[in-house]
């Protein structure tokens, strides 16, 4: 029998997922899975590796497994390469996401991971941001205006009522479009100085390409003492966005203890100034209610069971709407122990042993 | 701008490939890729990740990541599943190979990795017996006759002038079918008990599914004394395919000494009884010369540099010959901070902040 086929979930299918679905209807879906598979991990019927790569001279090339058991595994290749943008016009983070079916290793489908990424790690920062900020959070501050700024403001939007959006970036030509590639009215975003959203955000998300070793990105002493923050692009032995005196202040929430601690700003802390990670207070959510009053950080590091959960949630909607195309990509043919079965019939598979032997 | 295109390169590619070139002539470049990215090893610029995976009830799924510094990344998924050709008519291994641009991040190409696999471990066999095997070796025994069995023979008879083909299955029709398989007339191979395999081997392979615990799959007391065995069957934890009296008698190169401690035959030895690596073999063939007459054993667990090298030669001749075809697969727009740029104009992506916020 042939390997059955694998289906592909381009751009233009995701693209088509999204006019469908609409993007406010897409990120609550997204917040919904992403808070469900982070509950699920406690019942072990979802797992996950933490992610490894090699360094790539000016970035980083990493793979990010997950497996929901008896069902699928997703690994999600994920390049990280800050230069993309100014030097080619890409974006930082490029993308690809594989589904394998777990009981037969056939890989099911490949699709983009470069928009699951953005819209995943926004879901993150919401599920994160719905347990710890303080209720009646309405001005958001935004210090990186990337394409993960954009969807951290679209996602924190769907679970707050974010009434005032204040943002920064280093690169004043980031700032001044951020409104638009949020698809928002002008008056309700303002580009602003470091320093003033510090002070007046009810809520803040860093999301910067800040290199190893040149953080933080703000000075953290006169953050509101209810504010959250979510620190999304320390990701990286050596990088972090947030000075130590404020997660010293800060109860601090990582999303996996293990690789916040390799890579995200608990780099910075020792194991005993850790708080609950995001997989604890989602399974009991009433260990978060007292943190709300008080200043917390959610460190956000990225885990592949967010990227299962996005998978599955475009593999199902793309499904639902006949989306992506099929190929056959893996060799097989009739018979499962015919390594060549794959071969047309008309090529000469003939194996020249005799004139070997006697060359 | 637009990330590139992604290359597909599927089953009908690859066939198209092995057609132009042929499949000898296939061979010969898989052996001389292998050899070479072992030696390039320690120069440093090319690098590897252990395999690491996830046990799926009845198999494993694994991720295997390779790197070319300054060029691309490799990384392959294959699953390991062998009730897959008696339950589904499907090959044991199926796998997929993702080619990354180191530089950006960017997937170049996506290509089946089952032929892949087959090939580069009958090519590993092939450089370990060109190092190891006695000089006149002519009888080659296999135990197991699967998928990968063909492609030891295959790859072996390039480098050996084979004259006897002794084969040995659990299942008898796996046995019977061998011959047609292997694309040889029925008089070279001869269905064979283990035991007479054994005694008559210049050259044994072992590549059985025997399960973790239920090896040995020969008694390996009557091994010729100059006996070469390349065994590729033993890569899980608990399995193992040849007795351990065998290995204390044989001098054992493993490809990578970690990996083959942790799944391979090496897992029955103490670090001392450990040979030279075939890494180590490559570079200085010297070492291999006075193994020559002794029994040797090659544990073949499989290496991601071995998927490297025949990636790219896969890649390589794909191009040359105009093979694969183009997918938009990854999301991106002409502005690389946007994460909507993919969308098509004429979607309504404005975001409803103010009809959330007064909701």
């Amino acid at each position: 029998m042939r390997p059955e086929s694998t289906r592909v979930l381009d751009a233009a299918a995701v693209a088509a997922v999204v006019t469908h679905v609409g993007l406010p209807g897409l990120f609550d879906l997204a917040v919904d899975r992403v808070h469900r598979v982070l509950a699920e991990h406690a019942t072990g019927r979802v797992d996950l590796r933490e992610r490894d790569g090699f360094a790539t001279g000016p970035g980083l090339v990493e793979w990010m497994p997950a497996v929901r058991h008896g069902s699928s595994c997703v690994v999600k290749i994920v390049g990280y390469h800050p230069d993309n943008p100014v030097r080619r016009l890409l974006p930082t983070i490029l993308s690809a996401i594989l589904i394998v079916d777990a009981e037969t290793g056939h890989l099911c489908t490949v699709l983009d991971g470069t928009f699951a990424t953005a819209v995943r790690t926004g879901a993150a920062s919401a599920v994160a941001s719905r347990l710890l900020a303080a209720p009646g959070s309405a001005v958001l501050g935004l210090v990186g205006c990337g394409v993960q700024a954009v969807t951290q403001l679209h996602a924190l939007s769907r679970v707050l009522d974010i009434e005032d959006v204040l943002v920064h970036d280093v690169d004043p030509v980031a700032a001044a479009g951020f409104a638009a590639r949020a698809r928002l009215p002008e008056d309700i975003v303002r580009v602003t100085p470091v320093a003033e959203i510090e002070r007046h955000a009810d809520v803040l998300c860093t999301a910067t390409s800040v290199a190893p070793g040149a953080g933080p990105v703000l000075p953290g002493d006169e953050l509101p003492a209810h504010a959250h923050v979510n620190a999304i692009g320390s990701d990286y032995a050596g990088k972090h966005e947030l000075p130590v005196g404020l997660l010293r202040r800060a109860v601090v929430c990582p999303d996996d203890i293990a690789q916040a601690v390799r890579e995200g700003e608990c780099q910075q802390l020792n194991p005993d100034e850790l708080g609950p990670s995001l997989t604890e207070l989602v399974a009991r959510p009433e260990r978060a209610e007292p943190l709300r009053e008080r200043t917390t950080v959610f460190d956000s590091t990225g885990l592949a069971l967010q990227d299962l959960a996005m998978a599955e949630l475009l593999g199902e909607l793309a499904a639902e709407l006949g989306l992506g195309r099929e190929i056959e990509l893996e060799a097989g043919g009739a018979d499962p122990r015919d390594p060549y079965g794959f071969v047309a019939g008309a090529a000469d598979l003939s194996w020249p042993l005799a004139a070997r032997a006697g060359a």
